[in-house]
């Protein structure tokens, strides 16, 4: 393991940590369960999960797995078995109040005994219902981040999330999306800590952000048909989740840490067949907003 | 299209009009939805919903697709494009109580106009609570049906679905599996009215044995922790459908009609983190049925 995995493995505990201690004070009087695993064949992770009042359910996970590669893992990574160290911290957030957006972020990093090694993430945003001002407000907050590092960065992965979370067999975005990347690398090892240090900076964005959009809306009150649309919302995450997610996909076929990984669906969700919206409704408004390629950052709202 | 498949589609649709016809008595005062659909290239379905009192969702859909195979359909079936016949009953019902069980059929038939042809299909069912003698007289029904044909049949399909329903990443059976076949067929096209009249047998044992499950169970009272326990098991059924369900996967793969093929998915699934019976229970007793092997039809109670 280079130097360089141990303090990024040591960043992402202390990043659990932080956001844990942050949902904690967010959703007063509840505590996060923790359940520590071990892998066989080398490393474990600390699994974390949540249920209060207003986060209904959720998990911000930790691991750091490493070993000899199983011939699975190599051959989804199309690349040769070899020592390798895949860690990461993974976090879904499904809250009560259907005006509360979940969110989902996902910083990692893996390195073999080779010298290849990368790094992938992002944070992106499922509303149950799209309220214009607030997809801003958490576009404008990533590319800030993105900004900071390059200029390139914000466009270039706000349109992987576009792309990755993308329910192809109902043709609607998972949500507005965010940013996404994957394999982050370079030639050169001495660019790995400047990769390191946006990542960071992707890490350390997730926490104020969700905060400041759960303070916005989580006292909105909502009727029991609102409730029933988030339902059908979440069965749509369920649906990209198990149909789509590449994450997903890999962790089940590679023999991961089921309950951790499935910790990403959420409490009681709905389908009902052909659901229809009414015609101007909040719903429908939403609707019209799961598409890819919006500009939220200079968004008219409308 | 020959002969044999226009005969064939027309059994189809009879089945369908039957099995609807015989829903509909049992579950009184409610009536099924039925959708028009058509493919372009060829073909169309009647697509039914059912929400009712005992069947809190069903769907009983046919469908007869034809015309040029499109190239992603030839791929998936790994065999050369041609002219191509697809036929079938596809039914998966989700009643509300959780002592009657979620029962899925389908019968299918595919030809293509250089000669390949073959039957699929199977009935399977997946209790929330399995009741020992439900299970065995089930398996009974489906035995009796495939031994008037051939008395390999029931064992051979009996392990076809204990090892197609199999929910990998859990480590468990869908449920009490049932009969599963495949890419049924000969060399020799005159076999094809043979197998045909087996997989009209199995159509015709689907209505007469869930109405006998149905009735011994449809006014079982139940509390809400059973009914909490059933949102957990429609929750593994979902996981089976979109993660390993070959059907479901060719379905969204080759731009199948969505809300069709989706159907199958139950109203209010529940998923809760490392979910624990307690020792004893019922649901404890269910768990340790869902396994492959099980021998239903000499099953000891116990």
């Amino acid at each position: 393991m280079t130097d360089d995995a141990k303090q990024i493995i040591s960043f992402f505990k202390g990043l659990q940590d932080e956001i844990c201690t942050g949902l904690e004070g967010l959703d007063q009087g509840h505590h996060f369960r923790e359940d520590l695993w071990e892998r066989d064949g080398g490393g474990g992770g600390r699994t974390r999960i949540f249920t209060g009042n207003i986060i209904e359910k959720g998990g911000v996970n930790f691991s750091a797995v490493h070993g000899q590669m199983p011939d699975q893992i190599a051959a989804a990574l199309k690349i040769p078995a070899n020592e390798f160290l895949a860690t990461g911290v993974s976090i879904v957030l499904h809250p009560s109040n259907p005006f509360v957006p979940i969110i989902h972020m996902n910083v990692r990093y893996f390195e073999t005994s080779v010298g290849k090694w990368w790094f992938g993430g992002g944070i992106d945003l499922t509303p149950h219902y799209v309220i214009d001002e607030d997809a801003t407000f958490f576009h404008e907050a990533l590319k800030q981040t993105c900004d900071q590092h390059d200029l390139s960065y914000y466009p270039d992965y706000k349109k992987w999330a576009d792309d990755y979370f993308f329910v192809k067999h109902r043709n609607e975005t998972r949500g507005i999306g965010g940013i996404f990347f994957d394999r982050l690398s370079s030639d050169d090892a001495s660019d790995r800590l400047d990769l390191f240090s946006f990542v960071q900076d992707v890490g350390q964005t997730f926490l104020p952000t969700y905060l400041e959009l759960a303070h916005r809306n989580k006292d909105t009150s909502f009727s029991e048909e609102q409730q029933q649309w988030q339902r059908l919302r979440r069965g749509r995450y369920v649906e990209f989740n198990l149909v789509w997610d590449r994450g997903t996909k890999f962790g089940l076929d590679t023999n991961g840490r089921t309950e951790s990984i499935l910790m990403s669906l959420p409490p009681m969700a709905n389908w009902v067949y052909d659901h229809q919206v009414a015609e101007g409704s909040a719903e429908a408004h939403t609707l019209t907003k799961l598409k890819k390629g919006i500009d939220w950052v200079n968004h008219k709202t409308g």
